[in-house]
């Protein structure tokens, strides 16, 4: 740590000459090393970029040069170099530094970004502020090649170039994107490196910007002239520079899909982990989808980009081959592609994290729902987390669930899971999305036979009195636990039911629960606000039963611990049960 | 309609000769012009298009080829081939054939489509679909050069260029979006044309199509040579064909914007309205931002690509120069801009339609509200409407109002909406959205001096007793209404609430209200699912006091009369007097 030790802020850099910028460059890979060995994160993006962003400080002058890393995957050199070393080289102690662009740990954080393709976008709206009030300065936006295939970044670039002045798209294209890039424009990007950015046929400048070409994008000398020279332009240019993902530890430039991520302690890790093999909603999903392209050969998996996200595997992609598609960072395109596989014929089964469901909301409700094709979406990781803000899961059934036509399932275990998929893949009446449990695999050990055609009949898994507890999906766990409290407290024999419907209620089982209950307990492991659980309030709100709902309230949180949030929400059996004790005293009198 | 009368399928168009085609063509205008005049709808686009879509059914055979028009804008001619011509040339009897493509209408039509840039990724799933099957046919996207700005379209031009099969896009290159094209690709458009498709800078070739350029669009001999030549090919290629918007109609190929869509009647409109000045919601909008704008430099007017549809015209558009910014079709760029130009200081108003909103949701929730970034976005239009499924804007409170920190408003009033938007283009804590009244305008002739700042308070009009009815923006007039029933029925002088707020409740007015009401109603003019509404039924959930929700149901209504859905949902004072009724006999019970 010879030279970091050094640098407090861009203006330690400048000082230094190339061979100290090298070594510079040497330490902030050890602390990304450090960093993601302890915390977990970004690695391959990361190690790529570091020369890029030595010579963006050098040559630019941060936070009056305004600087903007898509999805913040490569912002770990930036902020080694800004001032926030600390949460690198000791992140257990300091892991208040997030691993995402953020204005609240340092001025020369622009946005808080986590969601892709929106660099040029956003450096776009600080370029014209910066024109409308006459200011001057540089406003250079970093994005990988990965995240070009988004359409927001098409948008930005389109708009970016009618602006008359200063605008630097710096491209780093280390040829990947989370997994490999997929689509017809990275044909144009690799003519482009082939011909040291010659050819004619320039994707850029066909998007009406100057264009400029860097082969050595590890080369902090040759990146140092290239940034020179585009310094103080007076229009928009994007220099296109050509990285190594994963640069300097060589198992991330060997397999640079595997370490675009890595979870803790992967510095230690054994080589072979596969021989302990456990089951779990990732390889049953796979399983099924298998199997059933065996019988069906218009099964087609699909996923935007992040297949390992849901593991989908190399080894399971190419057994598909032919029916698997990656469409690229390009969650909209997805859904429509799988509405219209669906229409013509075919069974789509799509994967999605929840947190990205939010970028294809329109195509949710128009592409898919309006046309009520028979598409099948798997939502991944939906639930409350100790995430990043900009990672959060809560927000999947407000938003899909208030979409006519669509069916939003949430399974308790495997086998209603395998039900609902089989369903779902099979029927051809709805678009039907499905919440994938998150965590550990549930397994009930008996097969569901639940004819799921019949929409939004709940489930009574337990009859019982006074008080009935719905709980939804992962949080269906919690409900039993809530039962069994209430029973040990206060000898309440409960209502148990599984809703496995986020669309409708069923407002037959609703009615009934009157006559012998006075309190509904909802579980919802997502915000509250516009989710299932208001639908059954709004039910019950002109009866004389009680409704407690519980979930997350509507807050952007960051990095709160679980059970934190649990606590706060009151998301635990014994607070759920000190609620239902005043309430149920408020009855008796 | 010499030639149009032997045309009831695309059969009858195959066995034309050239001429009887042009003579079709004409006929087919004709249709046009009768349908516009009467219910009003898209004429430019589909007056350019008349001999591109003739050549189509000559050349290929659908409904064996599909066709995906995108948007719809250009499906009247298609729609007068395939069967339909009933809803064009007497159009009052026949109004039951959309100006949108409905499968529900037509084999001939595979999708319902009526927002924009989705026809290449829809196109994509039904070519990936078709392969799978190991059917042989064409797939046939035709998009206008005006849809290519959104991103979505991009993303699937990204996707089809993987095919290693038949996928024909048709660029329908009128040089004009709704209003104006805007951004750099249009300027490669602009040189293809002038080149006549043979600069080696072609943004089609960049992202991995073949291309084709025909640049005489409405001389159906060479379009159906084009086509021929491009039919059956085993690889994606664009064919981009310049075409003339408007043709046939003088008026509307000399002003292109304003003949985008008309208004029923417009053939015998007088040329002058201008003299009968009346004020509305878009004039007052339009003379605050050039009133605020003249102080402050960094106010910048954004729409995308539909100013028409907010008023924001070309004169005001003028006026405004480098403040006003047209981003074109990509609404998910828009928010992205928006929050950056308030971030780095400038104070963005950004007009949008409510079935638009949708179209941006991430960038609501991220770019946006995550940033906290203080935007003005007015959403027009929001409200319960006899419009088409494909431009229902009752989504728009679900959408909005449950993402963290944004500030969904809601007046009832010109004086409230002027100091509502003046609050939120002043004040830099929040981003708000601002859901501008529709309808004629209403005054109440007192200034707004409420603080807006102090969030989430209710307004109590009139204060009474037993009954509380909360009426939000367009329906605070329905509230007074229901107010004044419940007198004239029931003796009941009920307290009348303006809500303003619709992101949050008012926690402690809704707990006053317990102390002398049993009853409260809320009226939302959109759905309620996910909606304001049933945010004040959870506040209730564990108290005595009964709620009745209105507002619409989750479902798509398509051209349904306004009366009938308001009946539907119980929208009128008489039937929500009847509701009551009921449920205060209980109550006295």
């Amino acid at each position: 740590m010879i030279v970091l030790d050094r640098i407090n802020s861009p203006e330690d850099l400048k000082k230094l000459n190339i061979e100290e910028m090298e070594c510079l460059a040497g330490d902030i890979r050890n602390g990304i090393l450090t960093r993601v060995n302890a915390l977990g994160g970004h690695l391959g993006p990361d190690l790529g970029i570091v020369e890029v962003t030595i010579a963006m400080h050098y040559v630019f002058n941060s936070p009056v040069d305004k600087f903007v890393f898509d999805v913040s995957h490569q912002v770990y050199p930036h902020k080694m170099i800004t001032g926030r070393k600390r949460g690198f080289l000791n992140p257990l102690e300091n892991f208040e530094i997030t691993g995402y662009s953020n204005p609240k740990e340092s001025a020369h954080d622009n946005f808080i970004i986590g969601h892709t393709s929106t660099s040029v976008s956003l450096a776009t709206g600080l370029a014209k502020a910066r024109d409308l009030k006459g200011e001057k300065y540089n406003v250079v936006a970093l994005i990988g090649d990965g995240s070009l295939s988004g359409g927001q970044a098409f948008e930005g670039f389109n708009n970016a170039a009618m602006l008359d002045s200063n605008m630097i798209v710096i491209v780093n294209d280390n040829e990947m994107s989370i997994a490999e890039n997929q689509g017809g424009l990275y044909k144009n990007l690799a003519e482009l490196r082939l011909t040291k950015g010659a050819t004619v046929n320039n994707f850029f400048k066909t998007m009406g910007f100057d264009y400029m070409y860097v082969e050595e994008g590890n080369d902090i000398e040759k990146l140092i002239e290239a940034f020179e020279k585009v310094k103080d332009i007076e229009k928009p240019i994007v220099v296109h520079v050509r990285t190594l993902k994963g640069k300097g530890y060589a198992p991330a430039e060997e397999n640079k899909e595997i370490y675009h991520w890595q979870l803790p302690g992967f510095l230690d890790k054994k080589e072979d982990t596969s021989t302990s093999f456990v089951e779990n909603y990732y390889t049953v999903t796979n399983d099924y989808i298998l199997r059933k392209q065996a019988e069906d050969k218009t099964v087609v998996a699909i996923s935007a980009a992040t297949p390992g996200a849901y593991g989908f595997t190399k080894d399971f992609r190419d057994k598909l081959g032919e029916n698997y598609t990656d469409v690229g960072i390009a969650e909209e395109h997805a859904i429509a592609y799988a509405s219209a596989l669906a229409t013509n014929g075919a069974k789509p089964i799509l994967a999605i994290m929840s947190s990205f469901v939010q970028r294809t909301y329109d195509q949710l409700s128009q592409d898919l729902s309006l046309n009520n094709s028979p598409a099948t979406i798997l939502v991944h990781w939906g639930g409350i987390t100790s995430a990043d803000a900009t990672h959060l899961c809560v927000f999947d059934i407000p938003l899909i669930s208030n979409i006519p036509n669509i069916v939003y399932l949430s399974p308790t275990c495997k086998e209603e899971y395998l039900a609902m998929l089989d369903w779902s893949v099979n029927q051809t009446d709805h678009p039907v999305a499905i919440r994938v449990p998150s965590g550990q695999l549930v397994s009930s050990g008996v097969e569901d036979k639940t004819d799921y055609s019949k929409l939004n009949k709940y489930e009574m898994v337990e009859k019982g009195e006074k008080v009935a507890i719905i709980g939804a999906g992962n949080f269906f766990g919690l409900a039993k636990e809530v039962k069994q409290e209430l029973k040990r407290q206060f000898n309440i024999n409960s209502t148990l039911i599984n809703p496995k419907f986020l669309t409708g209620i069923d407002e037959e089982m609703l009615e009934s629960l009157k006559a012998q209950h006075s309190l509904v307990i909802t579980l919802e492991d997502g915000v509250l606000d516009g989710g299932y659980s208001e639908k059954i309030s709004r039910f019950y709100s002109q009866s004389d039963m009680k409704v407690l709902n519980y979930g997350a309230k509507k807050e952007f949180t960051d990095r709160v611990p679980l059970a934190q949030l649990y606590e706060r929400y009151r998301l635990t059996k014994e607070l759920i049960a000190e609620d239902v004790s005043k309430l149920i005293k408020i009855e008796v009198i």
